[in-house]
């Protein structure tokens, strides 16, 4: 079943189309929006975890720390969205067929990606931000090999 | 490789917590949000089939076409969007690794709906609209099989 | 004056044209928008009670005690706004003139079910959330019975 | 049955609160907002049938006339959906149930203007166009009117 | 250089053509978007300020002050961003070269606005907060001044 | 005067917090979001300009043609806008008034930009699209040296 319908979408997605941003398609894709968006995760995360809990009876510090809190923890939940948004992309409508017999491991390799997305925003978890980082890494690597592209990787931050 | 990383996913996602709605998660997943979806992309396509081509001489004729047209371009282009959205919350968030046991075709099943949520954007295509309702109507029936409940299909429209 | 205003309406929008999803329109209504919303509106409003306040001296507990409050309210607030979009554009759009005949209090019940998701805003409330919860079971069977179809109502949480 | 529900909502929301900007609640309500998109909504309308249709041949002007029909209907579209959510943030969150005793005809100013909202969008219709800046008008005579302030109407553009 | 660009700005965007809302044109800029939302974050500001810090012993009081403070964060955060758009909005399509000659420091009126607006989600400072109001109120009298109408500030809260 | 604000802001943003990603801060800005952006709108400029206006006697033809130009339309506005965006968060959170004094067309620098994106909206202008790009990728050794960093400029597309 597999085999039918890889078959029906090489049909419909033949590998010269492969070309596009978003679903226009104008050929614009770049995994840079998706790792842009996983270093404010990563970024997030680590200031999240480095706040110092408030004496509670210093009220202004108590409204400092929650102001802080509740912007980073709104700021990871986007930006980890905006990861997930920006991987998808990639998956659903620049990876085509033709390329999956080349990287078999790609439906998991982004299933796994878009779960370390939702892990992100559940916890506060350094490691598990930097397993997203590691993902998005293998991916900008996956993409660009496939283009026959030689675009290095690097960190804004 | 592909085993190991199944390996992994289930030890972080194991099958006691499937469920929740986006990734809160709240348990509240219900593949309605992509029918519904679904629906309007139907409706629109055909409606944009429909539209009578107006004679270029009679201007009020010209400005109603082209208003209508171009904002039934509008609901279509969105409605695809979240029917794809929807879909791909319940393959990242819902659907977990003990699932891909039982379903194999889990991620080539979302990987063809997806694509024909897109398709349904590029093109004005009943037969790929009619296609995408169908893979919808396929998840509706394996989402609820994998919760052992029977909740029935049905169209809105 | 308000016989005056609906004989207006009547003319502007007649019977005939009671079909649309959104103001496409599309003709594809259908109430599961809103109540899939409203549940995880409860949802959340029930999780959000049930957390465990932390030891403040534990600041892991503390880290991860606000990001999953913050996380619940920023949900619960998104929900209660999309059930509230969602019953809106059924009384803006889908309800007219002729139905307002049939179901007197029509206007009434829209106003109490969107006051109603903003109270679930405002509060953590169980007994508001459940409220919500049956004004939009009402508004389901006022609907479906209005187009003469009998869909059962049921929830996916 | 409206008196009862009148009595609920008395109870719930008393003439006390009365004050708020979103559901903050704020205090901060102006149908400045709603105004100014539906003078955005009159401002399109008249771009749109004042635009003068090319000749088929010439294709610089067939470009040229299309993307300005397009983001012209999709302005309009947008600002429509402004000034319907601006001007029912006001009826649902401001508007109180001791307004609708002094207002016996809110919730049909309200169901009126929504719907005009909606035919501008449908619509390239100047007179519907006008006839929702009249129903903006009147909604802002009786919103300040209930806080006793006097604040002139006045148009931007 | 500077008045090299200045040129070239000229002769791309003539004096006469100063009329617009947002980028359409339509002609219906009005300051009175960003007045709103600066009130409402001087608003949220203030309520922030004056939250009572609950017992951490009375559960109730914690799981309502932490909601409260999230949403009102929130708000603030939504408000300063809108805020600043509508305030960019002005100063990148409504106002042109034309414009600088008479107000030199209109670049750095909005540098400091939008700079202000940012402050306003990072801290919880009134007195931040105040001064974007001042900015506003600045750039409302320089706004209206421009076009030759003379538009009485005001507040809606 | 224009001396007095930018030591009014020097105080409040010191150099030695130059460091965010969008306001949180997070210290994660990379121009790139805005060339990725921008290379979208030469790129819907490009194939708008190429698209061949069908004959008005063939149906199917004239439905693909003005679906096709009306969602590039779309993406082209909504690009644009990313662009805008971008480069804004760029001028009013990265660049601080020490910056200024090293770039002293800063300002002039962004306003150019920003109304290039405002003009890519309202034309299909392939001159006007290439000046936005050139723009960007003075914005782009601009950002970097101001880092003393050596990040290569590259298209995706």
């Amino acid at each position: 079943m597999f085999k039918t319908l890889i078959s029906t979408l090489k049909t419909r997605f033949p590998a010269e189309t492969v070309s596009a941003h978003c679903d226009g398609p104008c050929g614009v894709y770049d995994p840079s929006s998706a790792r842009i968006a996983a270093e404010a995760v990563v970024s997030m995360t680590k200031k999240l975890l480095d706040l110092e809990v408030p004496n509670p009876s210093d009220k202004d510090a108590v409204v400092k720390y929650h102001n802080t809190f509740s912007r980073y923890v709104q700021i990871k939940e986007e930006q980890a969205q905006i990861t997930k948004d920006e991987l998808l992309i990639l998956w659903t409508d620049y990876f085509k067929p033709v390329h999956l017999e080349k990287y078999p491991d790609l439906h998991d390799t982004f299933w796994k990606a878009a779960k370390l997305c939702s892990a992100s925003k559940v916890e506060v978890s350094l490691e598990h931000a930097n397993e997203l980082m590691a993902a998005v890494e293998k991916i900008h690597n996956m993409f660009w090999e496939s283009k026959d592209r030689n675009v290095p990787w690097y960190k804004a931050s």
